[in-house]
């Protein structure tokens, strides 16, 4: 179930990265780079920060058969993206909520402090689409719009007073992982932001 | 006093950063994500590639805490800015200087040649700025604005010429910062630059 | 020889990039720092991943004398560029040969699969110049013209299929860096590219 999971938020990531890269008329090579680094940019950079190399998606080659998948669903789909738009956002909630829980595994795994495992969590969940959107030159929308990763962190504080409580670990995936996913439906139907400071 | 300069270093790169990504008008987490990156990123690129994992901030809380305070502050002062910008620098300035003395510091204690210490402390101190400028999509001042990476060398230089003469490590690391410190102090005071090409 | 080609591609890359970063009319040490990274961007990157570390530039300092080298044969022909441009472009194109069966090795030594190796050599070569590109705040060339990384993958698959036929390793390196040579060079001749996609 987990598993089943982790492969609909790497496919869902690498949706819309290879989506933002043909909106930027990259060719077909760039499209299917920016849809690999989407999807496995985050847990790549938390495995280069605590020494778990090489790297997993070099370890294991679902992911790269699943972020195939993707690129060849979102070419053939483009088109058909408006009507698409709502399941493509539901994929990438499930993402959020699943990979942000891989992130924190892997930091209780080695010992971290929860807060490092936060945002370990954190940046395993939201690393990927920054990196999508430097790679097109924009400012990572994580910083602006929307509160994306801030639902991370809150899941993750989530997590760790749920375990506080010994729940089972079944329970604490299931109940964190519907937190997120529940959390980021809400605010984008309510349209919660964090407001931007001004700066004058 | 070496830990106390690294502390305030930590926390004048967190409200650099958190200023700059103010400016940008990014949301509250937005700007704490630049304050921290800008606070640790050179540090973290110097611990992942000497393969010394997990990376120093993940194993100290300490950098986090003070990161948040930096944070802060920032947001606190921002509209004094104008008038802290003189101890703001004084502190930047400080941080250079310490964080070029911790990256060479590492290069030595796993036996890399002075060159690469030398490349290991600029990195520390500058990278944390080059992140801050790519996130906040511009081209990094370091590589443009007065000759602040080239102060982190000739510092590197002086510490390897100062150590052949086998000075004890307290007036090395001293003599080596205040000369850091010094220097740029003096190339802010009279506009010291290196010269643009002219491509043409 | 093999070697003396790394060294040849190492300079190619950077003085490749010491030009992009003069036309940006950067100061002399940011061209350095983009000479740099553009020659062992895609070897540290390589290195990082599979966590090779401390990654290979910090170990040999050929590569650090081969880029001071470069970056001042740059500086010294950049107003002679012009009819330099052929030159450069055939030492860039050994490069992206040599790097891409660096990579493709370093990558059968650790026991990968071939696809990541594939993937580790097109890194190798191609990585470099995504840095560069993104110092530089631009959409990196490499994900819109001409086919570049797409000719690494192509070599590197062409590698694993003669080495299935059990050629000495001598006349595999050889094969398929000129492979990759004469590819690259009718792709440029006959203005060989991938389409874009129409998004609307």
């Amino acid at each position: 179930m987990f598993h089943l999971l982790d492969i609909i938020g790497t496919m869902a990531f690498a949706m819309s990265g290879a989506l933002t890269a043909m909106h930027k008329r990259l060719d077909p090579f760039g499209v299917f780079i920016i849809a690999f680094v989407t999807a496995v940019g985050g847990g790549t950079l938390r495995d280069v920060l605590i020494g778990r190399t090489p790297v997993g998606w070099m370890l294991n080659l679902q992911y790269v058969y699943v972020i195939i998948l993707g690129f060849f669903l979102a070419i053939l789909f483009r088109k058909k993206f408006d009507k698409l738009r709502t399941s493509l956002f539901l994929f990438d909630t499930i993402g959020l909520g699943v990979f942000t829980l891989i992130g924190l595994e892997k930091g209780i795994m080695i010992g971290l402090h929860p807060v490092i495992c936060v945002a370990l969590g954190t940046m395993t969940a939201c690393f990927g689409g920054v990196l999508r959107d430097i790679l097109c030159n924009e400012i990572p929308t994580v910083f602006r719009r929307e509160i994306y990763a801030t639902i991370c962190i809150f899941g993750g504080v989530v997590f760790f007073i749920l375990r506080k409580w010994n729940l089972a670990d079944d329970a604490l995936y299931l109940v964190t992982s519907v937190v997120i996913i529940s959390v980021r439906l809400l605010a984008v139907k309510y349209k919660w932001h964090l407001p931007a400071f001004d700066h004058k």
